[in-house]
């Protein structure tokens, strides 16, 4: 081994977080290669750390030995989600070299989708039959993995989990007590399917650091902790903030160019058609703008007042649906205040718009005009604003997705012809 | 009592998470009001679930008897928080009436800001002297408080942080050993000054659930737990979304429409005020626009494809100062990177739409006109999205607070100066 090689190998052994990162800014065939040279065991660590579609990509390239080698370097939970993002091919070959039991367990954890419970869990979960003695308990204890023991579930004899044993209390009891007494039963627990944004929900709201995963017949099978949720509940809100104007949720700021190019050209495509329909829009009255100049002036204003406005609503109404906020009931009273509150800033604007053309053209009635399509606009931005997310949630599609696409469609659509509309309207004072 | 006020009760004591919603959606005098009939023991979990800025409202209208009642139910943590909102002079009556020692502790606690370690933190914490047996240990932390032991923290004769004692090591120990050996010394700890968003971050990255608060002196001043860091980071992401467009970062989905206007009107004139500038520039066109009627129609294509474009790389951007993974000398190959993309994804763009606008008008120079444009905006686009949170970042300001604000002025007044600059040049051939 030369000296640079230990050099990368010592930092990759001492910073993990950091080697990830800086193995995501390479090319994955560089980066590959640089893994390939160290041993397992310094590996493991940091591609766990390595967001999982970068993992996959630089997994891709291995050969199927030193996939398994690396599969078997990392706690199950984190090999999961790196197979999730590698070949299906690539991944049978991988599964069928490694011990049955692993592959298995590997398998099972497949099913899962990362952004459920199931995904989500480490299923290396210590429990406790509940017939042990606290002596028992204590020696059992002594064997299991010291990572496992933030929460001692314990299960009965269907190993369906019936209760939660504190530490604390283990520590305080006589040996020779059964644990039965001592296990808290009203526990919370959830089921493998469960969507990750809920089970943030669950956990935020009675300020668990875990909860056990349990399948249809209430048998544990894991425990999702903390730190994927931390990590989940952020990811999902900044790539709500990504899909709604069009990149992709998993953009990352120091992705190449390429990807920049691959994730968001399909939607600037897509808001392309929406600005040739806004386009058509206008073009229906171009007798008025060859007649009165100041329209094509002043028209962008209107329009692009509404996109301010749907964008707040939007991002207001998003954010209330991925904390849950916004329960079902509670639709029509948000679409009214959206529409109120649409109302109420367009007047204001529409005013202020208004005194400004007025100074700057001396024409009341092209000053009535704008302020009028502004408050249709905004109105319509506003009400628009919260209506698509909401719709496309009760759809079961993703609210945030391209969501700020439809939105300005509307709102330029609605602002062109409402203030063109209004202008062939009052032609007469405005020549 | 009469039932429904026994049904309150009940309700609030069985589900504070749900009571405290309901009464955000209520108005603070009537949340007063409902909240002034129960007892102070079932108040307190309410409140502290409680938006801090609508407890702040609703403990306004209390007395002050009332108010200290209220508070004292609290754990410290969330009085501090819920004071931070409460008026200067209201919460100075308030901590007049306390005990001494308890009126302290939450004067130390309001220095730090709710977005600090220190102000996220809880100042309950049991520390261990380092020089007790494991036996003395276990009697001291029988009489502790049951939700402090996540983590056993040892200090040493100065209260100076000296590390950490893990519950499975004191359970496995011999009664009479000393627990000093026992003690794992490499710990991570956190001033009472640092940022919510570095907390996270470090949390996240070394899957701690708790981390240990210090001052200047490595004096142990209380804990930020797991749950608190991951309501903060949530809401931080999601604050960027709103704030990015303009909204309030703290507005609800469900607050009522005044709220709205409260939180975004100022923004939206801001936003007018750019539209004018953006007017103007068309202003200057106005003979070009007069003799081209085509001009008018398409310029709102150049300007919108560039919104969109900057929008996505202010969202790409956004999140990556947000979770720390742009780094200082990484801003140089961010801005070279969307520019690129900017680039490419505005040469594609510029084809297909250049192609549209020769099927719809058959005049060659048109087209060549917008999609010379649509690359020079959608450049132009990609790298202001990038550059206006990074320097509102360097600047010390808060990267996402209306920067879409910013980035659509200037692709509005770059896409309308390129398109209807490039026309002027070859109007000739438009003619």
């Amino acid at each position: 081994m030369n000296t640079l090689e230990a050099l990368v190998r010592s930092f990759a052994e001492a910073h993990p977080e950091s080697a990830a990162h800086a193995l995501e800014r390479l090319d994955p065939g560089e980066a590959s290669k640089v893994l390939g040279e160290l041993p397992a065991s310094v590996v493991g660590p940091v591609v766990e750390r390595l967001a999982p579609h970068a993992a996959g990509a630089i997994l891709s390239r291995f050969t199927p030995e030193q996939t398994r080698a690396f599969l078997e370097a990392m706690p199950p939970k984190q090999a999961a989600a790196v197979l999730h993002h590698v070949e299906e091919s690539k991944r049978g070959e991988a599964l069928a070299g490694m011990p049955e039991q692993a592959a298995r367990r590997l398998q099972e954890l497949l099913k899962y989708p990362p952004e459920t419970a199931g995904g989500m869990m480490d299923p290396q979960v210590v429990s406790l039959p509940i017939d042990l003695t606290v002596q028992e308990a204590i020696s059992l204890l002594r064997k299991a993995p010291r990572q496992s023991l933030h929460y001692l579930y314990v299960t009965d004899r269907d190993y369906k989990l019936a209760g939660v044993l504190g530490m604390r209390e283990l520590l305080l009891a006589a040996p020779r007590d059964r644990i039965e007494p001592l296990v808290r039963r009203e526990i919370k627990s959830v089921r493998a399917t469960m969507d990750r944004e809920e089970v943030a929900a669950l956990m935020r709201e009675h300020r668990f650091f875990a909860l056990p995963v349990v399948d249809a017949d209430q048998r544990l099978m894991g425990i999702v902790k903390h730190d994927e949720v931390l990590a989940a509940v952020q990811e999902e809100a900044f790539e709500d903030l990504q899909k709604m104007v069009g990149a992709g949720g998993d953009e990352r700021a120091l992705a190449p160019a390429s990807v920049a190019v691959k994730k968001r050209l399909g939607w600037l495509l897509v808001n392309l058609a929406t600005a040739f329909l806004a386009s058509w829009v206008i073009s229906l009255f171009e007798h008025a703008i060859a007649k009165v100049a100041a329209l094509a002036v002043l028209m962008p204003i209107v329009a692009g007042q509404g996109g301010n406005t749907g964008a707040q609503a939007l991002a207001v109404v998003i954010r209330g649906l991925a904390v849950r906020e916004i329960v079902p009931r509670a639709v029509w009273k948000i679409l009214f205040k959206e529409l109120a509150a649409g109302f109420l800033n367009g007047f204001a604007v529409a005013i202020v718009t208004a005194g400004a053309v007025l100074a700057w053209y001396g024409k009341p009635a092209l000053a009535a005009v704008i302020g009028m399509a502004m408050v249709v606009n905004m109105m319509a931005a506003s009400l628009s604003g919260a209506a698509i997310p909401l719709v496309l949630h009760a759809l079961g599609r993703d609210p945030a997705q391209s969501s700020s696409i439809f939105m300005t469609t509307v709102t330029d659509v609605v602002g062109f012809a409402a203030f063109l509309g209004f202008a062939l309207l009052f032609m007469r004072w405005l020549v």
